[in-house]
């Protein structure tokens, strides 16, 4: 602790405090309680509580002070924000911390990535730890920028704002022994290890534990969360922009259990941070659920820090941070203001923290090699598969259909909303390119097309004609990433994303102005999406069923393997 | 782990597991639940809840199965057993794990005391984790037989087995920010660092939990005890010999902030072990005093577990130690059977363990100079100060008396119950002898004397007449430590205490034997007090008020200086 000697001197009372927070009703997450003090902050620190002199006094007048909130579990990229315009979106909530898996960075950059997080992530009002990817690429089906192995955590495993690995994956790995994914957990040995095995249960479940993970934020009925927890792991009870479970989870929570829950958001949406909320919303849904506040508290602030090790994080007591939220009504749970180290960084909605000094942006990712003829599918005999959208849902469905020939090619059927699909590998330019076909986006001119599909991030194109196609292809080339809407070879709308091809380097005010912009001309060229592009970015995704499209081709994605466009 | 790819299998129900204990309802204190299930064990692990197919099963038709009970703060040699004597007294209550502070094999042995404690608690079905001696010796107005500083602590910090460091006595050297005191809570960063503030409030605790110290065992009132809860201090709730706290401490306790307390003996009788239990005892007095069973269970387990970071104990799941206890009824904590990795360690009061192979002795303590001249006080005149000793309290009153005068010699005086007391040092034959007077022994024949004597552990002799002090001094050199009653020259009962002049080293039965003839022998002497023995080893401890005698001569504890005999 820095100048330990003078902030022991300020608690003893022997000189005056930089701050002191009067009349506070302390929501004490340590003592279970809310009880009312003076709270005497020095050089960042809490000191002490009582009545201490001080050279600033800043009278709460009977109003709460809690703990900043903390994120268990989130790809800060899902924001496509940088993380100094995400602390603008988040830190007027009451965000504090956040526990961070870069996991969409490290799939384009590999551990490059991964310190551009740690670089770009410091001096902000949100203190973010890292934990390191463990599953990149996802799968073999599509080509991801990177590999990440066991020893290439260890490289970065000691790093202090390293919290441990990230999410396993593939659980299947995990609970059959493959030794590639216990060896990262062995690498974590010591820190946090994280889990993801949605709908995993019994004795398969009972072996993903004993391996070693300690963690699960997939959980989305009470019992298959209940048995993650009697197992021994952490539950993050999710509340993103489309995951939403934490109503679903409240049931799980008795008096004795709490300790063991976090609230994460996994993927949330700029705009969602923004108008809907980040923690502090977990924490109004979970107080309006019947959750105790004290407990909603605790398991936004403390039991987040303890479980991922956020050394002197979490909770308002001597040692610790001067991270508070200052709010008026435990029912209705505002944030009014933000303190980071003693410091107002949010008041009334309004960001107030300075900006850090720019980061150098990553290496350039987009390096296509293609040709116009690559986009064309040959006429053949027979029906072909089409990948079906389910809405609000990340699976899909396979349909067979006779296809639209012309001029002895299959072509988009605008008709029936049989779209063409073109996935083309961006980071190696191995000359990739997968064609497929889609249905349920309802365009009807136009195209578009994102950097952002997931999880390893190629250039991904859903269009009515090859024209159009073919121009959002080269307009994300010169973005250096982003997401675009083309309509008969002209831009209407477009975001840039030149940081990795994930994350926009503009404020976040732009960001979300241009989000609204590309979801309003998708709407314009006949999509009724909800989110049209964040289903685009769910399309390449390999490990989830039943049919994707990846730089490889149309995937099998129940038997994981490649199958063909045409039946046979 | 171990096996791990035979584990997994099994886990995943391949092949057969070495264990099952059938029909358990499970104290999860994980998921904060009884539930029940069957649990499977493999080479000594925990792997999986469910139906497993097993080499064995133990059919528990619907008892309860908890997780082996911890204890979070305790000085082994106060029980004045070996550690595998100490594992038969306890491990039919259902101990499998002990924090433990070896405090005064460091006051005699130094480093190489602890050094010994880590090599006699190995392979026994008690886990023990050590906590390192911040304050030896106590102060300097007694003669230890060591001095360990920061520098020793970091010596032995990265032991697997060292959790951390242990309570900080010195509190006052903490809250002031003396170097020496703050250097030991820095070398045991990354660990725990206990605290010990009895007493203790306001800005000066403030700045004692600044400085790092994460817990207190001290707390007798529960303002006391919810004081140091809010400033982040993990609390453990005493019960031992002499200090009952628990029932006090009780109504700290709500819903929200039972994790961050433990149960702890800190000290306690090897009679008191076996006859009233050890953490288990605990557990009862919380379930009566209205403590949810649940809650009392998480207290005797998973918290203790998680604040000293003891891998894989303190809860049923996979991964975890199969560590535990088989009991029948939640309103009556009464363990039955006690496992440890999977063995049967306890049934019925029974210890089932083997024996360790015995670990060479420590090296002789006893280093005495004194010629039988040194405890003979020539007259002065006016009136000499007599430590008052107070029946159940370690304080004493200093009480001014005119003395009884015999041949030009200050005497014991039996009628007025004004007993004669001698400090011999014992480490290092410094020559040094304390000569004082004490009222409260009420002996009226004899002398007892001990070299269990807190915390510098010199000879310490209480007595009627020279003669009989003389011998037993003589005594207790042959003996290589111990305690011993003598009259008329005769040897009334004794105790040798071989191991560092502190613990014996023979069975359980025959200490547990030897101390209660010590105890008769005391009081066919005269002595009405509970435990004379305890009595006389607190006479010596220096920072405890108000009058002490050390080998350094009377002191007076409350200002914390040496003082005369004779009032000037």
């Amino acid at each position: 602790m820095r100048n330990v000697q003078q902030k022991l001197s300020v608690a003893r009372g022997e000189r005056p405090a930089e701050l002191l927070f009067k009349n506070a009703q302390v929501v004490n997450v340590l003592s279970g309680e809310i009880h009312k003090t003076h709270v005497a902050v020095d050089d960042g620190r809490i000191v002490g509580f009582g009545d201490y002199k001080a050279r600033k006094t800043i009278n709460l007048r009977g109003a709460y002070l809690a703990p900043s909130l903390i994120d268990g579990h989130f790809h800060v990229e899902s924001s496509m924000l940088t993380a100094p315009e995400f602390a603008r979106a988040v830190v007027p909530h009451g965000t504090g911390a956040a526990v961070i898996d870069p996991h969409e960075y490290a799939n384009v950059l590999g551990l490059d990535g991964i310190r551009y997080v740690l670089e770009s992530t410091k001096n902000l009002p949100v203190d973010f730890f890292v934990m390191l990817p463990s599953c990149v690429p996802a799968t073999p089906l599509e080509t991801a920028g990177a590999r990440i192995t066991a020893d290439d955590l260890k490289l970065m495993i000691g790093d202090d704002r390293v919290a441990g690995v990230a999410e396993l994956m593939n659980f299947p790995g995990v609970f059959l022994g493959i030794k590639s994914e216990l060896a990262k957990i062995e690498a974590g040995k010591g820190k946090c290890i994280d889990g993801h095995a949605p709908g995993l249960r019994g004795k398969n479940l009972n072996a993903y534990a004993l391996a070693g993970v300690r963690s699960d934020h997939e959980s989305v009925t009470v019992e298959e969360a209940r048995e993650k927890l009697r197992l021994g792991m952490h539950i993050l009870l999710r509340e993103g922009s489309t995951e939403r479970n934490l109503q679903h989870l409240l049931p799980l929570l008795n008096a004795h259990n709490a300790q063991n829950c976090s609230f994460a958001t996994d993927d949330k949406l700029a705009g969602d941070l923004v108008n809907e909320g980040h923690i502090d919303h977990a924490v109004r849904v979970a107080i309006k659920g019947g959750v105790a506040p004290i407990t909603a508290l605790q398991i936004a602030t403390i039991n987040t820090a303890r479980h991922y090790r956020l050394q002197n994080l979490g909770a308002i007591a001597p040692r610790f941070w001067a991270d508070f939220v200052v709010f008026d009504d435990l029912k209705n749970f505002r944030v009014r203001q933000t303190y980071k180290k003693g410091v107002l960084v949010a008041e009334d909605g309004k960001y107030l923290a300075r900006s850090p000094a720019r980061v150098p942006l990553p290496r350039s990712t987009m390096n296509l090699r293609y040709r116009p003829e690559d986009i064309r599918v040959k006429a053949a005999t027979g029906k072909t598969r089409v990948i079906e959208i389910i809405p609000d849902q990340i699976v899909t469905r396979e349909v067979q259909v006779t296809p639209r020939i012309e001029a002895r090619e299959v072509v988009a059927d605008v008709e029936r909303d049989i779209l063409k699909m073109v996935v083309i590998e961006r980071h190696r330019a191995t000359g990739n390119v997968g064609v497929g076909f889609v249905r349920g986006f309802k365009l009807k001119h136009g195209a578009i097309g994102s950097t952002v599909a997931h999880d390893a991030h190629n250039v991904v194109v859903v269009g009515t004609n090859d024209t159009d196609i073919l121009r959002v292809i080269e307009e994300l080339e010169k973005l250096q990433g982003g997401q675009i809407a083309v309509a008969n070879g002209k831009i209407k709308a477009a975001l840039g994303l030149p940081v990795a091809g994930l994350v926009s380097d503009r404020p976040l005010a732009e960001v979300m102005q241009r989000i609204d912009a590309l979801n309003a001309a998708a709407q314009e060229l006949g999509c009724d999406l909800a989110a049209p592009f964040m289903t685009l970015s769910f399309l390449s995704l390999s490990p989830i069923p039943a049919l994707k499209l990846t730089d490889q081709g149309l995937i099998d994605a129940t038997k994981l393997r490649k199958t063909t466009l045409f039946v046979r």
